[in-house]
Order: structure tokens, then sequence, then C-alpha cells
């Protein structure tokens, strides 16, 4: 199961309409933060999120409307008695800033930050667990900047009922053909896992790509992910400006989005132009029709 | 002129109805922000304050409740194109602060700020010019933190119209009368200023008390002033709590304002678990009839 809310949709300046970006995933219950602009903490009140729940946090890169909200998040965090750990991935001089900041302002949390520096060139896995896996990915930006594909691990294989009175199978050989592996038994028979078991229910995958030129070769890495969340923060009419600033178009996102057959494209990070998001909306579903403008406060769910 | 605007009115943790604690003042057109908790770029936006006319920046302590908004208004102000400089006064540590934070994150603003550390035992004009002076005192929390005394500059004494024509003044004799000195004339005749001046106007002035236990010796430097904000955290019958955290209740805001003579108290900083200020002020104006409980908004002017 996979729960998207998103908690702020904007660029650069948190406005009165659009949060700047962050946010929330629950995904298999794993209670996930992507990016924390300046106010994150107020729109997980306003959105009703219980952030006491938040284990780990994922921040793309270090430019103010993605990480300044980290502060007030974690001392609320403190302040409202929290003693669970959190786990937060960042560029590594975050590390740096928050001790900086926390000493200086005689700040001694009464919760265990596990800080892990998050600094490569290639798609790389930097955690999973038994439901989860996540892989970090570098994209092109001003300054160091990274996506995050957020991917359920690959169940095992169904058994076929039957097939377990039939053949009188042990729980030893079970586990072996769930797992995918032929089972030899004593007399010699050999048992084919495929005829066994049912192929794994499909990994549900989500994709974060904020913010970053375009790069063709994204689609190596987002190929067939169910929800794609790439910034658009101009239109194509001002290709020359979403280049100079290291941005996408909604058309070039939408591009990627169909190159790599994703189940679903939302867009976000709209500069503040944009009185309304229908143009570019429009532009995007010309490309790939199922495309979404994201708002603050918009629940994305697939289960 | 001194038109106060309270910007967040709460304690420690931003809600959905007060933001944490921040204020514009505008006193004889020196635009000023006096502390800025996160969230105050937009709480300036709500209430239409043009944050780019901003000159001088006040913080009282480093709890992330009053300083936490400074990076992201900073950082916004960088991006809508500010080229005027900016007087930051604060503890010295938010200077390794900033410089940390700019260096780490790749920070170049486009602006120059004018850092004045703040570090001292006693009350000390901090800033003056031809109509404004400004103090600082130190106040008693977890850690340092200090108020802020706005002061009008003593204005020049006003001339006796009818007495220019009768005695025939020449310019550079009014100049003496109105700074309030004697003039002697070649023939020897002495021109008492009293004589021929009135008073200057009344100073007009605001005094910024947050976060703080109950100083009755403040009196001694906030003796007065048209308009006090004092923070009342809590009630007085949580009086252990308040001294425990360093705070101020109702009670004691009133006391104070009372020994002093102010001309109008503004009560802040409430503890999130007064759901509304009803008690609060009628607590303070048992003891003080002329206050006031603020809420996010609210505007307070000095003609």
């Amino acid at each position: 199961m996979l729960n998207l809310q998103i908690l702020g949709s904007g660029a650069a300046t948190p406005t009165l309409t659009r949060g700047v970006t962050a946010q929330y995933l629950n995904f298999n219950e794993r209670k996930i933060l992507i990016d924390c602009g300046e106010g994150t903490q107020l729109q997980l009140r306003k959105f009703k999120v219980k952030f006491q729940r938040i284990q780990y946090i994922f921040i793309s890169h270090l430019h103010g409307d993605h990480y300044l909200g980290l502060f007030g998040l974690l001392s609320s965090m403190h302040l409202l008695g929290r003693k669970t750990k959190i786990h937060i991935f960042a560029p590594p001089e975050l590390e740096e800033i928050m001790e900086v900041q926390f000493r200086l302002t005689y700040v001694k949390l009464n919760f265990e930050i596990i800080f892990h520096p998050i600094k490569l060139k290639e798609k790389t896995l930097i955690f999973e667990d038994h439901l989860l896996e996540v892989y970090a990915f570098p994209l092109k930006h001003r300054i160091p900047c990274y996506g995050y594909l957020f991917k359920e691990k690959l169940k095992e294989r169904g058994i076929v009922k039957e097939m377990i009175e039939e053949f009188d199978l042990k729980i030893p050989e079970i586990i072996q053909l769930k797992r995918g592996n032929d089972v030899e038994r004593e007399n010699g028979d050999i048992l084919n896992h495929l005829e066994f078991t049912t192929p794994p229910p499909k990994q549900q995958s989500y994709a974060f790509c904020t913010d970053t030129k375009y790069i063709e070769s994204l689609k190596e890495i987002i190929e067939g992910v169910d929800l794609l969340y790439h910034e658009a923060t101009f239109m194509h009419d001002m290709l020359d400006r979403a280049k100079a600033t290291f941005h996408t178009t909604a058309q070039q996102a939408a591009t990627l989005a169909e190159n790599s057959n994703v189940g679903k494209l939302l867009l976000g990070h709209f500069s503040q132009r944009y009185g309304n998001t229908v143009d570019l909306e429009n532009e995007a579903k010309a490309i790939f029709e199922n495309t979404t403008c994201v708002e603050d406060g918009d629940v994305f769910l697939l289960k």
C-alpha cells in the first residue's frame, strides 16, 4: 500500500496557496517525509498527518525551499516529547549544519538522529528492510541533488494451494518453491517451481525527481514505476530559462514519463509566475495523458 | 508614528491559529522586524507587509521559535531581487550559524548583511539615528536572551512663533534656543530658552520582552513606555512551571506593567494549552486594566 500526500507543491518561496517542497509517503507502513521546506510542520498539521510517526526523512538537496523546515520540525518533535530515533538521508553538508546549529543554540534533542550522508554518482541502494527498498540517484541541478526511488521489496511467489495436498508438500519444500527454487525429493523427483507457484505480485514503486534539468537517461532508473513525481518549474516556451536554472519543462517531464512507461505522472515545483496549472497540465497531457499537476493536500493512493 | 503588527503570537511550535514569535514595527519610517520564527515570511505575506522594505532585524534569542524563519526570509529576499543591505542584531552565535549554513549550501546573497552581535550585561544603546534609538537589555531565560527598547529620539523644543518677530530672532539664535540653550546677544541681553520655546513632544517608545522569568527590576528600563509587549506563557496558577521554564505569568507581566506606569500592555507567547486567552487577559486586567492578549495580525498604532 502506497499513500502519497503532497504537503508543498511550489518552488523557491512559500506563498499562501503553495507551500515549498515536502511530501509525506506511507509505503507499506514505512512513514516517510520527502524534502522539508520551511513550514512543513504546519502543512503536516494542516493535513492532519501525525508527524511524530515519521521514521525516515529524505532530502533531495540543500536549497532552502527543500530543507529549511527540518530544524523546526525536529525541534517540535523534541518539544512534543519524541523519544524515537529518526533516520535522515541527505547530502553530507546537512549533518554539519545541524551539528553547528544545535550546538550553538544549546539544543539537545531527546531522540537520536541517524544521519545517512548521500553522495553518489550512480543509482545506489541506500535503504532496505523486508518490505521496502530505497535507491538514490544523482540529478542535475546547480548544487548536488538526488532523486529517490521507493520500491516495494519483491514478494515471494504464491504457492498453488491444490498442489500442496496433491503432492503432500512439506513446509521446507513450500518455502523453497515460493522463493523460486526447484526442489529435488529423496526419490529423485524434481518439483519445478514454475508448476507449483504463481508469479509474485508486481512491486509497487514511486520515484521522486526534483530539482533537475531534463535527463533523458533517467528512464533507465524509473522505467515502469507506478507513480513518478517530476518537477516542472516552467512551460516549454521557457526552455531557455529552464536550462539556465537547471530545471525542467512540463513537456520534458511528460516526455520522460512517456518514454519510461510510468503509470502516472505528478508534476510540481511550479514557478510562481503560473497563477494556475491548466496550461502546464495540458502541455504535459498532450504527450502523456495520465498527468496531474499537484496541489498542496492532494493524496495519491495505490493499493 | 509607531505602528506595530503582530505576526506570530504563540510559543514553542507554530499552529494553524498562532504563528511563532515575530513582529513588524514601523517606527518613524524605520522598518523593523522583531524576532523571526519559522513561517514569518508567510505571515508577512498574509498580513500584506512588504518584506523587502525591512531594514533592521532584532532577534531576542536563539530558540527555534524566535529565529528559524530568518534563513527562509533572507533567501526569499535574495530570490526576489533584493540589493539593499540589512542590519541584524542578535546573539553572536547566529553569525556563525548563518556563515556555516550559507557556505555549505552554496548561498551567496545579492545583498549585504551587517551583523551586530548582542552580548551584554546591562541596558545598552545599540542603535541610533536622528529619529530613533534602540536599547538592548538582558532578560533571564534558559539561554542568553535580550529585550529591546525602541525609543523616539528626543525632538527639539518648539519655538514660540510670536517671539521671533517681537525679538527679531536670527536663525542661529533660534537653533540654539530650540536645542535648549540660552543665547547671549551682542548688547549683553540673555534670551532664556524657557521663555522662547515650548517643551519637546513626549518621546514615543515600545519595549519588547520575551522570553523571560519575571524580573521586577525591568521597571527601571521600561518605566513609562507607551507600549509594552511582554510574554505571558502561563497563567499564575502555573507559577511553578513558569519559574522552571524561565517564563512569566499573566499576573506577573501585569504587575510589571502597573509598577512601570506603561501606557498599554500587550501579552503574547501563550502556551498551547490555552485554547483562548480570555482567562489570561482577565487575570492581567485585574491588575493592569489596559491589557490586550494579542492575536496574529493585530495592529497597534500610536500617532
